[in-house]
This record gives structure tokens, sequence and C-alpha cells, in this order.
């Protein structure tokens, strides 16, 4: 499995480099027949479309899954599952699992795994895609000031995110609401109010309030929320002129952000969509080259 | 969107041509890598599997959107939706939605949409596979005699069909209770008690009762509904020598159509089944004709 | 349908080579667009997906039939979705079923069908891929000993496997909790003490216990039932030098067999699965050219 963490700087470069040019429409297909498998056993179509068109885009086969029906309800332990898959001829197992760090169990795996986000602890693809919207719009990320706001304890997306920018030599600032900060948080990058910090940043990425994971129910409102953590027209309007913003999606239209801001001028909200087939098919080449594979 | 009673009478016909060339062996494929996804959030395996095998026997790449595990569930808008396959490369959505003219909100999305079905509102690919299983049968739709027969008032391909038939020259003639029809519904035909309308018309199309969209229960039994509004043995040895017996299918066998009578040498039901994918890949094809898009 | 038990000594061996030479490499494309549908009415990943790669490794488009959204759920039969899947194009059904001889009321469909597994019935592809396995092991299945143990009263594992093992030569024996057995179980082999058993045979079959199958709850705990019945580690020490280990999975880990015998060296469970794809692809070969399709 790639982890970012433990990727040399030059090989990080190097998928960035690939995604750049598969967004200028670079075309590469496998030369073997291949067979890719998507378990997402948290709901997503977004991401888990994306990746199917990114395999497709790639010449992979890609089998169905249907992880509702799977023999993981019939006891079978994730690590069977995989060894499964691996005897009926799967190279590739793109997971997303609500467990952090559910990849631990899988050592065993011949196969190679694709992490598609795991639990609270990290979503590489995510981080890819996003690195990448900031490089076609500022050429690079070394000396950007990146804000992160929201709910930065249990995303997977800040986690990852946050350390790929700062590798590449980005300044990250968090903000959103205090409750959900503590000093694990902050390996990342430092805590400023969300008045401050909208005038400093080059790209603020506002998070999803990942409600399905808040172990208490938060006593806030929508609009409250807004009005005190959130991207208000107001706050916009003291970014800096080049200043961009970003938001992995789904949108709480009108909770993180307004609804009138998600496609102004600044929004680079669907333009991460896109480069989120660039980031995957960068990253699934990268994965089935370290097996030996060759790609046209 | 391709809108049937918005198309030149040259438009239609070329559709309908495409079709009946497809019915006859021809092979077809998109020059470029397209793709497709059918978004059905009303259940059909049907008109889904009708779709996806029209769209692959086009050369189009199908991805897999499952409708309820999609962001929709976590309050994210249809247009979000649509934008979001748009963005990671989707060229044209096949939605089956429960609401009628659910395509309003849609207006934005600047890929193809085609209808498979609206609420009470349409079912274009339908009517063009009626009016395809007619031509078949009696060389053209002009001056023939239509009945259709049923729940007129709850069924979108009543709407569709009886709009394409009568702007192809048929007369249309409706029948079925009484108390589901009004006058809004007759604007493309009338209505005739159904021992005359079988002697009259060349082809009769009985309608499945639509369970689901009924908001008060019909107090009426499936062997009473077959007798009174149904096409019983005795019913269908009045209709004259060449006529045919059409029904959209799913069949509620012994309450709209006698069971005997489903296969009998006059019906056109299981033709109407492979008609559907002809319809749907002259369909298709105009679809991304008018979006650039060539064919081999 | 192919049924194993109708096919000749040579139509088996034909099937037989086939599944060899694809295990060994060898590649076979369909000629011709074949549409291909796999219809699991009882759940499966691995079975299906075996099914799935088999199919696309011969170049068949797979199309998506999502069973619980099927209109038999709108009260249509078995015989009225196959018609319709002949209708739309389809060639050849995959199907699994819960009820035994579901195939008897599909008498008239003209598509292929292929048994996945019916009920307590036949699993055929099972039974192939249980013969490549032995064969693999030891050239032929001619005069060696194979013991069944569990469930099998309940299982078409055993039903399919042990008839065609018979044929092939092999001497089937049972074993297993006394109450799964009745005489009718007993036509293929003989039922003796699993303590015996291990001792005297080549190849030994471990089932699956199908709690979903059994009328009455069964009392008897998990590390009682291996025990006695189960194949333990002191067991698996008296088995042949060249014995080997079977199980057509999945795998209740410390119930049928000790967690620790999964991937021992005897173990060919997780070449069963590889060998799934080889015989499955055999078998969808063998029906095609049936219909007079050709491969590479």
């Amino acid at each position: 499995m790639i982890k970012l963490s433990r990727l040399s700087a030059e090989q990080i470069q190097k998928i960035l480099d690939e995604a750049m040019d598969f967004s200028k429409g670079k075309i590469s297909k496998a030369k073997d027949e291949i067979y890719v498998a998507n378990l997402f056993f948290e709901d997503s179509t977004r991401t888990k479309l994306s990746f199917e068109v990114a395999e497709k885009k790639l010449g992979l086969h890609v089998v169905d899954f249907e992880v509702e029906k799977s023999s993981l309800n019939k006891g079978e332990t994730l690590l069977d599952t995989i060894k499964t898959l691996e005897a009926i001829g799967i190279e590739v197992a793109v997971i997303r699992h609500s467990k952090t760090r559910f990849y631990d169990e899988l050592k065993d795996a011949k196969l190679s795994i694709v992490n598609a986000g795991d639990g609270i602890g990290y979503h590489p693809t995510q981080a890819v895609l996003d690195a990448l919207t900031i490089i076609q719009e500022f050429g690079n990320v070394d000396g950007l000031k990146v804000g992160i706001v929201g709910d930065v304890k249990h995303s997977r997306v800040a986690n990852s995110t946050s350390g790929l920018l700062r590798r590449l030599g980005a300044k990250v600032h968090f903000s959103g609401p205090e409750f959900w900060f503590d000093e694990a948080m902050l390996i990342n990058g430092t805590f400023h109010p969300m008045d401050e910090l909208v005038k400093e940043v080059d790209a603020l990425i506002m998070l999803r309030i990942q409600n399905e994971r808040h172990q208490e129910k938060i006593k806030i409102k929508s609009d409250e929320y807004l009005k005190k953590y959130g991207l208000t027209k107001e706050r916009e309007k003291k970014m800096k002129p080049n200043a961009i913003i970003m938001h992995p999606a789904p949108i709480n239209r009108g909770v993180e952000i307004d609804d009138a801001l998600v496609e102004c001028d600044r929004s680079r909200i669907f333009k991460q969509m896109q480069n989120g087939v660039f980031a995957r098919m960068a990253i699934l080449k990268a994965t089935l080259e370290e097996r030996g594979y060759s790609f046209s």
C-alpha cells in the first residue's frame, strides 16, 4: 500500500506530475488484463465513482464487489475476503472502511491495497487531489498559506491533506469550533480564529461536518455554525484577491459555507472533483507499476 | 435533454429510422471514450438493463451509480449530484425518478439527461419503442387506431406513447375505469367502453395497474378488474384479424390481461422489450451526436 | 443447461481439460459480442465475483442484474424475468437460487442457464473446480479415496462433487453428525467415523455448516462441533503424507476446521478459489459453444 508519509519527495513529485499530465489529457492504458475491486464499507458515490472512472480510463477491469452481500456478513474476516479476491485474480483492492487503520490487519495480503479513506485516519487520494488543485492555481505549494476549517478532529481529509501540503512547503493553519481541537490535531499547523484566518490564506479548505462520526450530538444550529465558524459572504470579501475556496464535498450548503459561495469565482470545489479522477489515476498507476505492470 | 414534443417531425423520423436499423442488426460504436451513468431512483430491472445493453452496444462505458448509497442521502440536491457526475467526466445521465418533471431542477447541468421515466410525467424511450413496434407491424402509424387501456391517469406510458402516436398520425382511444379519467387525460384521445374499443383498434396497449402510485386504495379485486376492464379471452376474439396486443410490462398476469394471452399470436409484448434496446440506442446516439460525438 | 450427470465421459473430460488449460494461462476470447447476466438470489461474493472474472476473461459483456430491485418483487415470475432478459439480448443467465431445481420452471427459456447453486440440489461449477484441484494434485481422480465431511444432507456441494468424483473413479466416503445423514445421502458413498476417515483419504473436503438452511437449530457449540466432527490439529496429523485438505468456503474458522489449518501445507482451499475461475470459464465456454458461438 502506498503511504504518502513514507514516499520520498521524488516519488510524491512523480505522482503529482502524473496527475497533472492526466488533467491535461494524457492517455495511459494498462498493457495487461488487470482486475480491480472497489470495496466501500462506508457509503460514497463521489469517491467510488471517481475511482471507477479512473480505473476504466487506465483500461483496468472493474469487478462489482457488493459489500452488503459479502461473506463478511457470514462472519468472514476482512483478511479472508481479501485473500479470496487475490485467489480469483484481483490485483488491486480499493478500500474505504470506517475502521481507522483497517489495513493493519491486511499485512499478509499479496494484492495491492489503495486506501480510499480509513475511519478518522487518512485519505491519501484526497490529499493528492487537493495538492494538485493548489498547484494548478499557484504553480506550486511551497510558501503558501493554507487554512483548513471545521471538524479537524474527525477529518481524515484534514489529516492527509495537511500532512502532504506541509511536506510540499505550505504553512497550514486551522480554524473551527474549539471543542473539536486538541493538541494532537495541531501537529501539522496552528489554530487561528476564523475572522483572522480568512484574510491570510491563499487556499481555504472548508471541511464537511461529519455528523455521522460525532459521538456527542453537537448542540449548534446550522445557521449559527455558519455565522460562528463557516464561510459567510462577509468573510469571503476579506479574502486575498487570488485566494481560492476548496471543499472535499459533499457540501452541507448553508452550514460550512454560504450557499451562494459554492459556485463563486473563487470556488475550486467542482475542479477538485475533476482532479479526483486524475489523482486516482496517478496513484493506481504508481501502485500497479510497483507490481511490475506497465502502461502505454 | 431530448423532449419528443419539441423535436421536429424529421428529428423524430430520424430516431425511428435509426431504431429500425438497429433492430435489423446495424452496429454503431462511439469513436470516443464516453462515460454514462444510470440513475434509477425508482426500481426497474427491465428498463435499466435495457439501457445498459443499449449503452454497451454503442461502445459506451457504464459506471455503477448506486442510488441508495449516494450523497443524496446525506442531503445533497439532485443538481449537486449531477454536477458531481459532470465533474468526474460523465457525459450522459439516464434518470428515472418518482418526481414528475425532476429535470426542471437540472437546467444548469451541462451533461446530457435522458429521461427514463419521471413520475406520472413522460417516458419517451417507451414511446419510441411502442411506435417502432407498430411500424414493424403495419409499415407506419399514420391512420391507425390505437387503444390504450387502464390507469391512464397515473401512466407516463399513456402520456408519452399517446402523444407520439398522435403526432405520427394515429387516432388514439382510451378505455379503463372511469374513476381514473379526467378531462386533462383526454387531450390525446377519446374514451370508449372496452367492449367497443377492442373491435376497432389496430393496436391495443394494455397498461399495468400502477398500484404504487394510487393514493386511494382501489377496492376492486383482480378477477373483477380483468372482467370489467381487462383483456379477456372473449374480448380478444372480437379484435380485428391483424390487430396486435402490447403492454409496457411488467405484467400483472390475470389482472390487465388474461394469462393465456400474454404470449398469444397477437402479442408483441416480448417484441416490445427487444425494441426497447434499439429505441434506447437511437435516443442515446441522437443525444450524443447533439454533443458533437460521432459514431462508426 | 449443462447438467454434469447428463454429460458423456468425453464431454466432462473436455471441460476438465479446458479448465486445466485455463489454469496454465490459456487465453480464449469470444469472437462475438455476447451479453451475460448473473442472478444471485442468494448472497454470494465469492462465487459471483468468480463468475464475473471468468466472464470478463472470456471477453463477455456482463450486465448488472440487481436481484433486490427486480420486477420479481412486483410479482413477476422467474420465467418472465428470464424471458425479459432474453428479449433484451442476454445469451446466458448464471443463476443461484435458494429453491432446489429452480430451473425446472425455466424449461421454456431460450437463453442458456448456468446453475450457480440451487437450494440443496446441485452446484456443478464447484464440482468441476473440486475435481480440477484433485487432478492438479494427483494427476487424476480414478482410484483415489475422497472424504466429504459435515452437513452432507443440506449441501449441494456434497451432492455435486461426490457425484462427479465417483464418475471419475473416486471412492467417496462421508463423515459428520449422524443426524444430518439419511439413506438418500449415501448413494454416492459410505459413512465413516471421522477418526477413521482422516487416516484413509487422499483428499478431505470439509463442508461449511449451512446454518441458514437448518430447520431446527442445532444445539451444539462451535468448539464441541470441531472436537467431535471437525478437522482438529490432532486429526490432521493422522492424514496420509500427501493427502490434501479442501473446503468450498466461506470457512467458519474454528468450527469445521481448526483456524491454524486453513493455510497449512496440506490446504488447497485458496487454490480451489483460483480454480473456480478456470472451472467457470470452461463451463461458460462449453455452454456458449453449444449455442454456436466460437472463441479465439
